[in-house]
């Protein structure tokens, strides 16, 4: 997506005409450039930092009152982030941070054009203090322990703003803004904010909507006068990275309605269109991740991502994460694990295989000598130590699938129940986004065969890769983004999930592949199991 | 004059009505006293910095939402200063500024009643390294000169913030906003800004207006969320003391036209009303302060203020000012030397008495034997060296009296030039307000006898005392005064004088006592001397 961030951002580079002074027009320098600023950005006020503000008469003289100056707009004032000579004509650079719990994904844009540069990913250094966002909320409260978790994150953002603009050849005082899109606790440890009510009754952040923050004041190692933008959260189970990704998914522009789901330890949902929205978050269990499964493990190389099952000769055939990505048919890797969206792609197989029963047990005639006991549990072969690449069998237990059928459960649960509090019937859904790095790779047919997600025709479902980041992007290229980022936060309702009997009527109706009343399932095929 | 601060100053208390969070209303802490903020302001932006941010939860909670928030506002945004406890009903404080290059003079303000609490005035510790401000400006250019000078300026500043507030049993986080007026020099090196430009060839500031800044970037111990105000320039030689000085004199308000003036080295005058001001600056020469003549001195203990000559008997009777201020009759405080306001009333009475004639030069014959030779130059004695305080006799020479022809000369030339420049008659002035601490001690009718200043009715003249304090105070209170400053300083015209021949003319005839054309002066009684 281009952006016009020339014309319309709100972050700006501008080159107002100055003249030199003389003693018929004897301004002084800070003046005559605000001067230019206002007739150019066509505003009434535009302030100058007192840090900026001393550099400015021998700059100008410097580069003979040839300036180019970076803007940026907040409210009905604009503020000058820095200025360079006009002649030198280099890039001017913004990085759109997604900050996940587990990973940061940070990407380098050039804020003239709107074109990505480049990206980087990595572990979020925080996992060092526990991989779980409450042993983090603890630590935080600790003597010292907010600003230690702040730190590592700030000095690791620090050490890849460094090498992302080092290989551009470009200084980190060319990124003149910044856009940062996280969960509700994430933001706070960003900020250097106690996450301490976020957690415990009444589950109050510090702060939802914070304005505009200077790099400074973080410690960023980029411009120091550039802005930092935060995605506003809703509250504590509700982020700025789902209203970065509510604004990258279009759906609240558009007039028909849709859903937006993020799928991992916990579902977030959006419905609605744009008159109205509605959030809700529960959780759904880390198996839908595939992370508790005995052999699930994250996505990466040797990683099952596909299976499929010979309906007849019940023959497997399994795909595996390859260096480069993703293959259909066994590759060079040999397997060493399942990730979610493999694990969904196993069960929907096993069903359709008749292997396990609408209920996910195993079924022992289809089976047949795949299925062994260990531990008193019954487990399934689906990759034999021969072909395995860790040297020992790689195996799906009965407790694997019974998390994975009440994860399921529970996101259908969950899609049912915002469906009905806003009356809405699944066939009235135009579209079905599924936001996160994780979500883009299941497969919609395996979701809706196990029952996890409602049975829509295929191309209802799309998948949108990591909207959190590319909300961020979006909010800092333009300023009508940036706008509706907090029209967004503002206009969402967010639902309460009750876990009331009704609730859990519908949960345990769920508990089933797909479901209880198969009505609501017309296209999956009844295998063998049933 | 009291201010109306609480109901409509720019910086205010006030205590929104918070209700603790709860399961069924978890908005964010800050959030929450924003929103609180914004309906006791009834404004729609209200700016809360992280820093702040951090500390809101656990104070609302430890004060059970019992919170003064403290608040500026600046163009259409009100900013968070500081809270807290409501309980405890604290005052809420600020400071005015005269930031003198000779004196400072701070000024301990009750916000939120607008009452002075108490007063300071001391030397402005950059004397140390000049005590004029060209050594200065050049000192600044020097590695580290800068920060230097603004380095001893806040110590010290912070030194007597710390007394006036421990005073007060009170904290310096007590200190809700700072309002500052200084040359435009000294309002540089109080910001930390290079004053290069300002005495050099096309005289250009760094800056003239600048929005508020926060004291914390100052480094000045108040509280670090306090605004700091700066009174703008007009442009180098023209600055934010002179502009405040209009304010406080409120020529800017009436429709009759005045004169204000600030007599010193330099000579600033302003002319005008509601609908116009012209200004303009000129050297005058230190003779006025009394600082050049042999005997002279700044104002202080033993120091000559008052002269009179009995004009038959010729016999002086001298007024020294006392520890505790002025008298008319000679004092317990033997005399040491004579101020700028006691050498205007000894020429004055000189002439009256015949002792000089209409250039300023000793009368023999009315002199007598008090007329000696000293270095080759005819002196008068003053004061015998048996009636002196210093064991020497007091004299002053022909040169004195030379230099100060010369500088009330050129002060009636200026006033001259600009009521010419709007084609305004000096009998149009309604009130000649004489600025500065120097000038309340100056006697009208003396300055009028030498012809420094124009010969109006004694009641035209109004002493101001320190205006530049005043108007720093009133702009402190004020919302309207704080705009009306950036007001005057945009409506102003700045007159720049031109030594041209019409101007050398004017000088050359106003260089007799008290002007070659009489008719100007008709109350000037013609001494034997004429």
């Amino acid at each position: 997506m281009k952006n016009n961030g020339k014309s319309n951002g709100w972050i700006r580079k501008v080159s107002p005409a100055l003249k030199p002074p003389s003693l018929s027009d004897n301004t002084a320098d800070v003046d005559r450039l605000i001067k230019g600023l206002k007739k150019v950005l066509d505003t009434k006020e535009v302030h100058v930092d007192l840090s900026l503000a001393g550099k400015v008469p021998s700059s100008l003289r410097r580069w003979e009152y040839h300036v180019s100056a970076f803007v940026y707009q907040e409210h009905d004032s604009w503020h000058l982030i820095d200025i360079k000579d006009a002649r030198d004509g280099e890039k001017f650079l913004g990085l759109a941070l997604d900050l996940g719990s587990s990973t940061l994904v940070l990407r380098l844009m050039d804020l003239e054009t709107g074109e990505r540069i480049d990206e980087t990913s990595f572990h979020n250094p925080q996992i060092e203090i526990g991989a779980d966002i409450l042993t983090r909320i603890h630590f935080a409260t600790r003597e010292g322990g907010l600003s230690r978790l702040q730190g590592m994150l700030i000095d690791r953002l620090n050490e890849e703003i460094k090498a992302l603009t080092q290989k551009q050849g470009m200084g980190q005082t060319s990124i003149m803004g910044m856009s940062v899109a996280g969960n509700t606790t994430m933001t706070h440890l960003f900020l250097g904010l106690n996450p301490y009510g976020i957690c415990r009754e009444p589950y109050i952040p510090v702060v939802n909507r914070i304005g505009l923050i200077l790099s400074r004041e973080l410690g960023l190692a980029v411009n120091p006068g550039a802005p930092v933008l935060v995605a506003p959260n809703v509250g504590s189970y509700f982020g700025g990275d789902l209203i970065a990704g509510i604004l990258a998914s279009g759906m609240n522009r558009q007039s028909e309605i849709s859903f937006l789901v993020d799928v991992g330890t916990n579902a977030e949902v959006v419905i609605g269109n744009r008159e109205w929205l509605m959030a809700c978050a529960g959780a759904a269990g880390p198996a839908l991740e595939g992370g508790v499964a005995d052999m699930g493990m994250m996505a990466g190389p040797g990683v099952i991502d596909r299976v499929v099952i010979d309906p007849v000769t019940r023959e497997f055939r399994i795909g595996t994460i390859q260096d480069r990505g993703h293959t259909d048919g066994l590759g060079d890797e040999r397997p060493v694990g399942i990730c979610g969206s493999g694990l969904i792609d196993l069960a929907a197989q096993l069903f359709v295989a008749g292997m396990i029963d609408l209920r996910g047990k195993f079924v022992e005639a289809a089976c047949g000598d795949r299925l062994v006991e260990m531990d008193g549990t019954r487990h399934l072969v689906v990759v034999s130590a021969e072909d395995s690449g860790t040297g020992h069998a790689l195996t799906l237990s009965q407790t694997d699938i019974d998390g994975l059928i009440r994860s399921k459960a529970a996101m259908y649960t969950i899609l049912t129940t915002i469906a009905n509090t806003v009356n809405i019937s699944f066939t009235q859904i135009a579209k079905f986004y599924v936001a996160g790095t994780f979500g883009s790779y299941i497969d919609p047919r395996s979701a809706i065969t196990i029952g996890m997600i409602p049975d829509l025709p295929l191309e209802t479902y799309v998948s949108l890769g990591n909207t959190s980041l590319e909300g961020a992007g979006l909010a800092l290229l333009g300023t009508e983004a940036r706008e509706a980022l907090f029209q967004i936060r503002d206009q969402i309702t967010y639902l309460e999930l009750n876990v009331n009997q009704e609730f859990m009527n519908l949960f345990s109706a769920a508990k089933f592949i797909p479901h209880t009343d198969r009505s609501l399932f017309p296209t999956v095929a009844i295998g063998d199991g049933s």
